[in-house]
């Protein structure tokens, strides 16, 4: 029985919080709950539009996912939903498929979600929440910093009323600065003034909530719905103004009452094409949920389970997929103000479904006169927060081969699309890691005196032997790296006809593999053809033991040594032992 | 003019030991010559039927590429021409796009060997040679053994003269079985014949004519043209015995004459087609031929430039191209016996070439009663040579992951083919490499009383203090471990309340990338908020230097110390002190 219930409490963390909730933790959590459903209601609809779907998707997309991150989730704040990224990949990816606005995008939108959800479960069930790490910091911040100046580019079209269709940045720019000419003059008032006040709210108003008096975690909480604010006053005027006659374009009939629970239908072909895009999209969901999670776990000093968070974002897909909904994720916005207003458990999120329901179920005629514009302008001004340039020199500056990767990835985002700019990215860090190890740094090292240490001859005064080459090889010993480190052998001993001795120190070597161990072998045999002894020296344990199961210590012409000195001692004792005993030339003692 | 000079030396080796050439050394070269043209002449017709092609293409292919490998090639032995595998994958490769004996297909086959010159040409160039390092040992063993296999299993039709295609080995073999009841007793009694000699001649004849008075290295020299006399044997029974009136497949008439010098037509949609396929077959032929040569270098002490040699092989690849020839690489059998025979300069390459023309000049017509099946057993003896099993246990002993990929790639090669294999090969090997870096080894370390060394608290009698946590990452930081790292530290740092610092020994990080670094700061953050201060030590000099152009240094809650003893001294002076003049507990001196 206690494995049946280890399993439950692994598998459903409610099961662990649950049992301590008290009416306190309820009052709280559901004060905090109205705060995020203000909140969202914008950005659902916003993100549906931003998918190509009925604004009603979005809604859809609000409820069952939070109710089942709730059950399954392990972070106590972290809020899922339609997120910017992962609706703009939406679109990418159901594009090729079906024309927007039939019931077959309607429905590979859906599809996408279920099969992206089954693949999230299946990676946390296997345990292979590791394959997010492929995704490296630079390309996913190149990602986002690319994806939110494609979206803020598309959305500026319906922010000014203006027509401009595209699927990469650089497809939208060209028709949005052509048509600008097109302007509709009533919906750029409404656009840019919603705009305006949004980075407004952003920037000026909790400053100035503070200096009316309010208290600063109330005037945080207060200035992230600027959004519904500007939804309510441009709605407003569109009614008032009769601003739908000039051309403003608006929402209009929203159906009321909440989704059916349905499965999507079992279509292989259809499927089997959204597999990468659903790989692509649950991967960058996932890693933009747990780094939100993880901060905002630490802060309070909670723990989150990554695998666990896999099955939880898993569920919270295929719920959003059997209710109508397209693909969620934790949100960084909403997480944040479900954290600041005070949520204590993940019920606040199963309460923000709640409100979501009600609003879906009264609410939606009142959304009739709700400009596009607004909501266009409400993602403008979100993934405007995204685009991070000082990232890239921040990169610059401390790595070219990450630097590298992030341009190539913001680069081909913006010319070739979100997808291809990911496979890029992520393949093109991959390959100059191993161009990196495949041409590792070795020192040439040599006896500091006065000590039994030795560095390298180009950064210390050391001594050496004429008859001993001593190298030191800063990397693991694998395939990408075996050959390279035969040749740079083969050439120092034919550049130094002295040589009868090589000692490899291996203190930086973490493995050898069986083409490292064939290029020893290799080594070994060709310095014996020319009369010349090879040695190791500080070999790691692990790598030991697995060298003992080869034939390669009985060929070893030399001895394994458990020391660099001893290595040395051993053929020279004499030069050692003076060079230990000598007096410590000054400034030789540094690291190395 | 010293750079023009160097330039010429460097890329054209001829110059070099062209100006050194004595009239001893041309009629030793002459003798060698000789020969390996007997040996050469049934491989290359063999290799060319391999291919799917006429049989003299393959002696055309092994003109020009021998002369032009004699003026740009840095191994004084390597010996080029058709080989088996590359025929293997020319056939593999071209299948596809035209049937066997049109011209369409012999052009393809023309096309494939300029695509992977140029392509060598181009790699020799931008100095690309270790791009072959990405096929580790275990992958080329497991392809080489996997190829063979496939070789040998089809061409046992031609040795039993049924009829069986296919091609993968799995598609080979069973029509094979299935028409074993329609062998030809004339064929079978050529082929087995043949197989059952050269078998008897690789093994036995060498001892037999030592036995009767042959010198050694003669011995070994004539067993190998065994194939040689097995074709002419086999040519005059079915001359004499008027067999191909039986059924038994002959060679038939030969063109006589030398190629004509031409370009392949500039088909692009047909170039483009042969891109990937000329891409496996110039590296997998590069491995092959590098091994060879640097291997047979090493016993005289001599020197092989590896990116020349992929300058050697383009040369000798685009030669085969303009001469109505196939793909070419250096071959192993052909090498060792050209070394053996002892020679001393690639003029022994340049005679060869002219042996070998001359038969194509005059000695044609006696091909016409050449029976396939020889051919055909000549091919099966060779490849057999290639299959090695032993590896395999090799390497299961020594590493499951070098196995994992070893196996793979001889499944797939077996069941998908050869592209599918290697392919698959190198992406497994890729990923086990970067899925064991993406877990390191991470070891809790405590001082070793009477020394200030510390080690693995698991290994050894060890002094730790509760409110430190030393950790030693055995592995560089970078973004597939990055996370994981962060989250073992979060773990350890949360199932022990009374820690206050924790120190990350770095002897074995030979790199922090920039997602390792966002994830240092991101630990030193949460430790922060939790109280903790991080510190590092025996930071490497590389690394250090690139952490001082980030920001970490100065946010870094606690100090990079040089050594792990003065890190814990800085903390808890008393402690370190007294362990480190503590007596030596015996037996825990030992490493790491």
């Amino acid at each position: 029985m206690t494995t049946i219930q280890g399993l439950l409490r692994r598998y459903l963390p409610i099961l662990d919080w649950g049992a301590q909730y008290t009416g306190k933790t309820f009052t709280n959590d559901l004060i905090v709950a109205l705060i995020v459903t203000v909140m969202l209601i914008p950005q659902s609809l916003a993100y549906a539009l931003l998918a190509g779907l009925p604004v009603q998707v979005g809604l859809f997309a609000s409820m069952a996912p939070l109710l089942l991150y709730a059950v399954f989730g392990t972070s106590r704040t972290l809020a899922v939903g339609p997120v910017a990224v992962a609706s703009l990949m939406t679109a990418a990816a159901i594009a090729p498929l079906a024309a927007q606005g039939t019931p077959e995008y309607l429905g590979a939108a859906i599809a996408l979600a279920l099969v992206s959800g089954l693949m999230l479960i299946a990676m946390g069930l296997l345990r292979l929440g590791f394959l997010a790490n492929f995704l490296s910091h630079p390309v996913v911040a190149g990602f986002i910093t690319a994806s939110g100046l494609q979206i803020a580019a598309g959305q500026l079209a319906p922010v000014l009323g203006i027509h401009a269709e595209g699927e990469t940045f650089v497809e939208i720019v060209k028709p949005l600065v052509r048509n600008l000419a097109e302007t509709n003059l009533a919906t750029a008032a409404i656009g840019l003034g919603s705009l305006a006040f949004l980075f407004w709210s952003r920037g000026s108003l909790k400053p100035l909530l503070i200096r009316i008096g309010v208290g600063e975690k109330t005037a945080g909480t207060l200035a992230k719905i600027g959004p519904a604010v500007a939804l309510v006053v441009s709605t407003l005027a569109v009614w008032g103004l009769g601003l739908a006659e000039h051309g403003v374009k608006i929402v209009g009939d929203v159906p009321k009452g909440l989704p059916r629970l349905a499965l999507p239908p079992l279509d292989m072909a259809l499927w089997t094409k959204l597999l990468v895009p659903a790989l692509l999209i649950s991967v960058i969901g996932y890693v933009e949920s747990i780094s939100v999670a993880l901060t905002l776990a630490a802060k309070r000093r909670q723990r989150v389970d990554p695998d666990q968070e896999l099955i939880a974002l898993g569920a919270s897909n295929v719920g959003a997929a059997v209710s109508g909904g397209f693909p969620v994720t934790g949100g960084l916005a909403r997480s944040v103000v479900n954290f600041e207003a005070g949520a204590e458990t993940p019920a606040a999120g199963a309460f923000t479904a709640v409100g979501i329901a009600l609003v879906t179920l009264f609410l939606t005629p009142l959304l009739f006169y709700l400009p596009k514009a607004t909501l266009a302008a409400t993602i403008v001004v979100a993934v405007l927060a995204l685009v991070d340039f000082s990232a890239l020199k921040k990169t610059w500056d401390y790595s070219r081969a990450d630097f590298a990767a992030m341009a190539a990835t913001i680069l081909v985002t913006l010319v070739e699309g979100v997808e291809a700019g990911l496979v890029v990215g992520v393949g093109l860090s991959i390959f100059l890691h191993l161009w990196a190890t495949s041409r590792p740094h070795i020192a040439v090292v040599g006896q500091i005196p006065g000590t039994t240490s030795f560095r390298n001859v180009a950064r210390h005064a050391v001594v050496t032997d004429s008859e001993i080459l001593s190298l030191r090889v800063d990397e693991s010993l694998y395939f990408p790296n075996a050959r390279y480190i035969e040749d740079r052998i083969n050439e120092a001993v034919a550049a130094s006809p002295t040589i009868r001795h090589v000692i490899l120190e291996c203190p930086a070597v973490n493995a050898i593999d069986a083409s490292a161990l064939e290029s020893l072998e290799a080594i070994n045999h060709r310095l014996k053809d020319g009369g010349i002894t090879l040695h190791l020296s500080e070999v790691k344990g692990p790598v030991m033991d697995r060298l003992k199961r080869s034939h390669f210590l009985h060929e070893l012409t030399g001895k394994v040594h458990l020391s660099q000195y001893e290595a040395v001692a051993s053929i020279n004792p004499d030069l050692a032992r003076r060079t230990r005993d000598a007096e410590r030339a000054p400034g030789t003692g540094g690291k190395p």
